[in-house]
């Protein structure tokens, strides 16, 4: 096994200029925009007569573990290995929030010989998407309190401002705050709050919409908040939607980025996979299915959170349906949900490997029901022994799941063949993806259907509060949107402690938020924390420059 | 006279591809790094080795009215006379801040024949720096509350923190706040509040560092508030400065763009010229000075404020002399400063620019001060009257200052031709540059000599606060920085209404406002806004984005 650092990795890796990446994908000269020598950006406006054509494969997991599943890299090596296979692939990932990087150590680039690259820049600013969605954000806020300081002639309601500030940062001191403090010429004091950039609702928007026009339609359809008399106020009132869409007219290009073995990749949006859908853009996912004949895709933590989302959400207003579905197990994870504690991973146990399978069967039986077959990708660590993994490769032939060990983070593409090929079995049969709820039905119903469908639970509760915003809901016609759940990743329930497959559940909606920008009603279970904290000892502390102007600890 | 819009004018340019620009001044391939077709920037550390010989003209202008000067119009003409005159010339410009560009419309771009392109790009986002600096400004703030939060090791008076959090945004709103309610895991409540991010100290120190390591040390030595025992506390204290030069290390490259008739320009950084020096970077000064015989550059607001600051804080750390001035002045600028009203402006009237001419003879004598020969600019515009321009010509004839008329906004370089003429006969004779004080002196003495040298005031008064404010300057072996003046830019005084040339005046000292980063002492005279807010009706409301991606209603 290799014993160097991803970041290691990624330095000894020889980039291709992107320019020769784009053209491999057949992506005109004068449609990409270069950020530098190995990133850029793709005027779609170019390419709108090229019919959308790839398939869509989506890789998820199981429950998230503290021990890692490695999603993100398997999707990397995967699309690798159908490279190596002579495919015409691309991969479509989320990019990463800057934020987090100062607090815990660790990027979202894939890992070992899976990666996509330059990793220091895709960690930092990037091609400046977030910064773009952060100043939007930030704007509308600045229109908003202007609106109210200049006579409020819409009469917004200031103490029923739903729309928060954000910034790209882990900092809880901004969580809740007082703002328009100092008397009458700096502005009107109200209670606000700092969300961090990946939990607004102008992220959501950002990768649900498919071009220019449906992104300035879809901001015109924020609700900001409400009147004196208690009437939705939306972004078409003020009259930004204009504004906001030119702040992001740039960042809405995806970015094309190259892995390590120079497989073409788009890394474009990154919405919170709790409080919003946790896909990448439809725009980087669509402009994949033009170039490409095969598209691999994550979403964000489980089946029952990010690939939810992706078939219910998604796929609705991107119009494709998902050709095949990788479930990520990893021998670590699934020794967890098994009942092992972190610190006892090292050692074998094939018990524990059997008792925690239950949770990998779980997510089987949720892709299944969405109409697609599911592969089993078992991501190779490690400590895992022969007969650990064994185990597993003879269950899923037991039941009749494909599955395949693949060793992408060791060995790139070539350690994801058998997965690969497996994946390619499933593209070769026709799919009956369908979504697991109508729209039609109402917001109880589609909370039940999901509740019950795919965590195994037995039935919602509402609280006092969520019972007088679904009365809200219905008044206004929200409900026909659907539901994006925000549910611990750790656990089937509401509850991060259990772990495993719980049934005989309830959960609890404590609070229903509509995002009718995104076009959906974000169902707020348990505490979900839209803008975290910095450790005690940030990973800031260690970060540095060289003089030739590498980066020093970001890993 | 041209009828077009300055963004139809810029629409109708052709520019050329970014590489041909960076070739014609000798830039190496592998050091630009395109941001997309027609930006780059410029990787400084593969210049190290080549010696700056490049002599840097430095254009100023009259005290500023609301007719406006043109200061930057003329400074990008004047390059492209010299690049006409097949001279070897760059220009360097401050970038614009995105949050004003909400509010009112007009960009920072130069205007008619005589601007910068691609100016969408420049106006907006441009290649990032504004955002990195709002990120590193805003971690900052984070690192410090989280250091409170964990436990306070360091012993920070939370009702001393003196650093307050940005953004690029005309957010009054924001002016006046109160952060970390919300219980225990919120942080801890104290008052803060937010400034646009060009009025940073990190904006400051990014345009005065000669480097990645002197970027390090200086952001180092900012002092971010005080103990419980009223002790500095630094940024080197808070083992940050590594974090904070990795979120800039990016962002500090020099950006390369083209001017209408193709002359290369740096424009790079933004400090407000009140609160800060406002001037455009170092490094980007010094990188022209490595490439080109001729720099052309400019300062904010009149030679009172901006070339003060030039001459007296940015050369001193930039080593170089400026060896010739460009003064610019309007018909309009002299009427206004002679009591003529905006809207009488089109009227000729010989007598007021006859009494207007002392704002133009005061900043004359300053530039003298410095021991720099100064070259005045008639800027032309459509209602000049050919007696009022040929009065300033011939006042200045019978003054013995060089003069020329320039007609750049409407003829681009061929307009500038005779000023640059004018310009390259000071370039031939030596210069007796120095700064108008010496650092020895002591805060008190720095500030008489600007009040009574460069203001043709009587003398200095100070608040208490800055009386004891001046004690812990002195305390702390900081009264050897220069001194940064924020004061109006209307006027020699600190009173905005007193235009013209008044004399027998003081000038108030309300606070001083130590800058150890940046290093320089602020001293605050009157009012000065550091958070701008939008007006009633924002240009916001008539932007919008076309389906080619395109601008609207930027300008």
């Amino acid at each position: 096994m290799s014993h160097l650092s991803d970041l290691e990795i990624a330095k000894q890796s020889t980039l291709r200029p992107i320019n020769e990446i784009a053209e491999k994908v057949g992506i005109p000269h004068d449609s990409l925009e270069p950020y530098g020598h190995y990133k850029g950006k793709v005027d779609i406006t170019k390419l709108k007569d090229i019919k959308e054509k790839g398939k869509v494969v989506l890789v998820t997991a199981l429950s998230p573990t503290p021990a890692g599943e490695g999603k993100s890299t398997v999707t990397v090596g995967l699309a690798d290995a159908f490279n190596q296979l002579n495919k015409n692939v691309m991969v479509a990932l989320r990019e990463p929030s800057l934020g987090p990087v100062f607090g815990m150590k660790g990027g979202a680039t894939g890992g070992g010989y899976a990666q996509v690259l330059p990793m220091e820049e895709i960690n930092l600013h990037f091609n400046g998407d977030l910064h773009a969605i952060t100043t939007a954000n930030n704007a509308l806020s600045a229109f908003i309190d202007n609106h109210i300081y200049q006579g409020n002639e819409l009469n917004i309601d200031s103490r029923r401002i739903e729309w928060k500030r954000v910034l790209d940062m882990n900092d809880r001191e901004l969580r809740q705050v007082v703002v328009g403090l100092g008397g009458p010429t700096r502005g009107v004091p109200r209670e606000d709050g700092f969300d961090i950039t990946v939990a607004s609702e102008i992220m959501a928007v950002f990768c649900l919409s498919n071009g220019i026009k449906d992104l300035k339609e879809n901001l015109a359809n924020i609700t900001i908040g409400y009147t004196v008399d208690r009437k939705p106020v939306t972004v078409r009132d003020l009259k930004v939607e204009g504004a906001l869409t030119l702040i992001l007219k740039d960042a809405i290009k995806p970015n094309i980025i190259q892995t390590i073995e120079g497989t073409p990749a788009f890394v474009h949006g990154g919405p919170f996979a709790n409080i919003a859908h946790g896909c990448n853009s439809i725009i980087a996912t669509n402009t994949a299915r033009k170039l490409a004949d095969i598209v691999v895709t994550e979403s964000g933590f489980g089946s029952d959170l990010g690939a939810e989302k992706f078939m219910d959400i998604k796929t609705r207003k991107a119009g494709f349906d998902p050709s095949a579905v990788v479930i990520v197990a990893t021998i670590r994870a699934l020794k967890m949900h098994g009942g092992v504690e972190k610190n006892e991973l090292k050692s074998e146990n094939v018990e524990a490997v059997k008792k925690g399978i239950i949770n990998l069967e779980r997510h089987i039986q949720n892709i299944k029901q969405f109409g697609v077959e599911p592969v089993v990708a078992i991501n190779a660590f490690i400590h895992d022994t022969k007969e650990e993994v064994q185990y597993v490769l003879d269950w899923c032939k037991e039941h009749e799941i494909k599955v395949a060990l693949t060793e992408v983070w060791e060995k790139g593409g070539k350690g994801g063949i058998d997965l690969a090929k497996e994946v390619l079995r499933v593209l070769e049969k026709p799919q009956q993806f369908s979504p697991i709820y109508d729209l039609d039905m109402s917001i109880e119903d589609k909370l039940e259907t999901i509740v019950q469908k795919v965590y195994g639970g037995r039935s919602v509760k509402f609280s006092d509060k969520a019972i007088k915003q679904l009365k809200t809901i219905k008044e206004n016609g929200w409900d026909k949107y659907p539901v994006c759940m925000a549910k611990t990743q750790y656990s089937f329930t509401d509850d991060p402690k259990q772990i495993g497959a719980p049934s005989d559940f309830d959960i609890t909606i404590r609070e229903l938020s509509p995002r009718t920008g995104a076009g959906f009603i974000v169902a707020l279970t348990g505490d979900i924390m839209t803008m975290p904290g910095l450790p005690k000892k940030p990973a800031a502390l260690n970060m540095d420059v060289n003089e030739d102007g590498s980066a020093v600890g970001l890993f």
